[in-house]
């Protein structure tokens, strides 16, 4: 009896470490998608250098962690999470998962990544488990963060038993990132998580890891923004700011843009995007005029440069971005998945013809 | 002078009768997705006859309006709306669009719907301009309702000058409706908007209205549900409760809840929908199984059936349902637009094939 006792206190107990979950900070593992390595916190876009430089709509922008993720393996039969945003931000169009949750996936043996789930976030403070039941396995993860809000602390929680650590692989590789510059649209709205940013997509299927300068309403065409771009060793950089750019902000900043990073990177190609055509621009005559206006614009400072001599140098037609249904967006002009798909389909090829990677 | 000035007023008059914009209550407008004119509450899926039969977690989710939307037709150059929701609902894995706002759609002159433009709802009332600066051209447009939650009171606003009519054409048609009985995905569960759950995507593809029995959690075959259906005149029935149901729930009401129908339909075609691959089933091993289990018992209620000699009975496997890439769910069980999207791939072809719509 004594004996049988003893078993089943040893079993309760093997029981209840195996249930424990154990938290690690975050901070131990590679974060992938930030700039450069510079002064200033951690899980945020910009360098605390630009604090009075920038304008502040576009530095508190940068304050969130879009196209941001963790890097690490273990063996844990479930992976758990704990994270604090900093301004536990809503939108009216975007799942909260998107706003402010993470997605987690998982390196599989093609070599492709894999979603495995998202973490939901309950409020400003969350701790929830991502995913569970999993063999015990070693695996490599990534785990992207909030891509309109930003985080103050995050931790990984594995079963006790088990161990995290340093990835294993280089991969998405992170020589030479692609680096984006862009809207509300770059920045991930309006994902349904996290992983579906169209930078994500294109991370992971380039396998090269991508920086995130999206900043909503505000690709204004900043020159420190540039300058701080043309810091990066950069495989390719991608221009992505017509939606918000008005025609005389084009027309003024659009090739000094340009030079300030060309000057830096000479044969690095850099591309262009066209303005979207907004499902609703069928419908809404101004919305058609002023996509129109701004990508003749575009087209003209593009012009311009190619006859002046630059190269490699590529525009990005924006006919066929969102495919031929009108299907997606969500409210005219923020890609849902559907749009973030087709984003990465057209844009996708083009980096890898023009930039060979 | 003075003519100078009554000119002037005038057209001050004009563009301030043409600003203002005229609402009307959507009740003087075809509401579609409505299992039949029952007595009830008119934005409401059940009819008042059951509020004391069904759970009430069932009879509360009857409440919200999914898959239900106004037919009108108009010559203005915007579309304004005004509702107000019965809940307020919330959820962190689904836009506030999806949850509680309306999506507009317009008929083109090919026959096909296009997206116009989604209402964001600001709070439990919301009044809003959904698209301006049209063409003032004859319109024919299909206001989708809200997915997770009800309408207590909606109105269409149209400029002052410009008019609000029925719909002159019978698209899509009414005759005989595809009814959709399910879960929380059959709801809606995660569209980004209204028109984007699948129900109303295979609705516009087949040009045929369908009726929305999806509920939350709660597809657990109550008979009641199947007594409601049986009385719709419907060209195909589509049974899509697996991801709900228990397995000892499948095999207790699946062929009572198939008959009833079948009783007062002996020739109308019933599909069964196998429960969905959910992404996260390649990692957790524990809902990998259930999964397995259900469809199990779905196949072999299934097959007995058809060795009973049933006839017009199919059953669509789930293999396929989500694509290869993992990538269409928020949380891995609810479907974004790109997982929608992909089931209306896979039904529409079987509705199409077996029903001959």
């Amino acid at each position: 009896m004594k004996r049988i006792i003893g078993i089943l206190a040893m079993l309760l107990l093997v029981c209840h470490v195996y249930a424990q979950i154990v938290y690690h900070d975050a901070a131990n593992f590679p974060l992938l998608g930030k700039a450069t390595n510079y002064a200033g916190a951690r899980y945020e876009r910009f360098p605390d250098s630009l604090k009075n430089i920038s304008r502040a709509p576009l530095w508190n922008l940068s304050r969130n962690s879009a196209g941001m993720a963790i890097r690490f393996r273990s063996n844990s039969t479930r992976i758990a999470v704990k994270w604090k945003t900093l301004f536990d931000n809503h939108m009216n169009h975007m799942t909260d998962v998107g706003v402010k949750g993470l997605d987690l996936y998982c390196l599989q043996k093609n070599g492709s990544w894999r979603f495995v789930n998202s973490a939901r976030p309950a409020q400003k403070m969350t701790q929830t488990t991502i995913i569970e039941n999993m063999k015990p396995e070693e695996r490599e993860f990534m785990l992207y963060l909030p891509l309109y809000d930003g985080v103050s602390s995050l931790s990984i929680g594995i079963d006790s038993l088990s161990v995290i650590g340093q990835p294993m692989v280089d991969c998405p590789v992170r020589e030479k990132p692609v680096v984006f510059y862009g809207t509300s649209i770059l920045q991930g709205g309006c994902a349904s998580r996290p992983g579906m940013a169209h930078t994500n997509i294109i991370s992971r299927r380039l396998n090269r890891e991508c920086i995130n300068l999206g900043f909503s309403g505000n690709a204004l065409l900043d020159l420190e923004v540039a300058e701080m771009m043309a810091e990066i060793d950069a495989s390719v950089f991608v221009l992505d700011f017509a939606p918000n750019a008005s025609v005389e902000q084009i027309k003024e900043r659009m090739a000094v843009f340009y030079q300030t990073i060309r000057d830096k990177h000479p044969k690095v190609p850099i591309l262009f995007i066209e303005d979207p055509v907004f499902t609703h621009a069928l419908f809404d005559e101004m919305i058609a005029h002023e996509v129109e206006d701004r990508n003749r614009a575009v087209n003209e400072v593009f012009n311009t440069l190619k006859k002046k001599g630059e190269k490699n140098m590529y525009l990005v037609r924006s006919s066929k971005m969102l495919g031929e249904d009108g299907e997606a967006t969500v409210d005219g002009v923020h890609f849902t998945d559907l749009g973030m798909m087709r984003y990465a389909d057209l844009v996708c090829p083009v980096i890898r013809r023009f930039c060979k990677l």
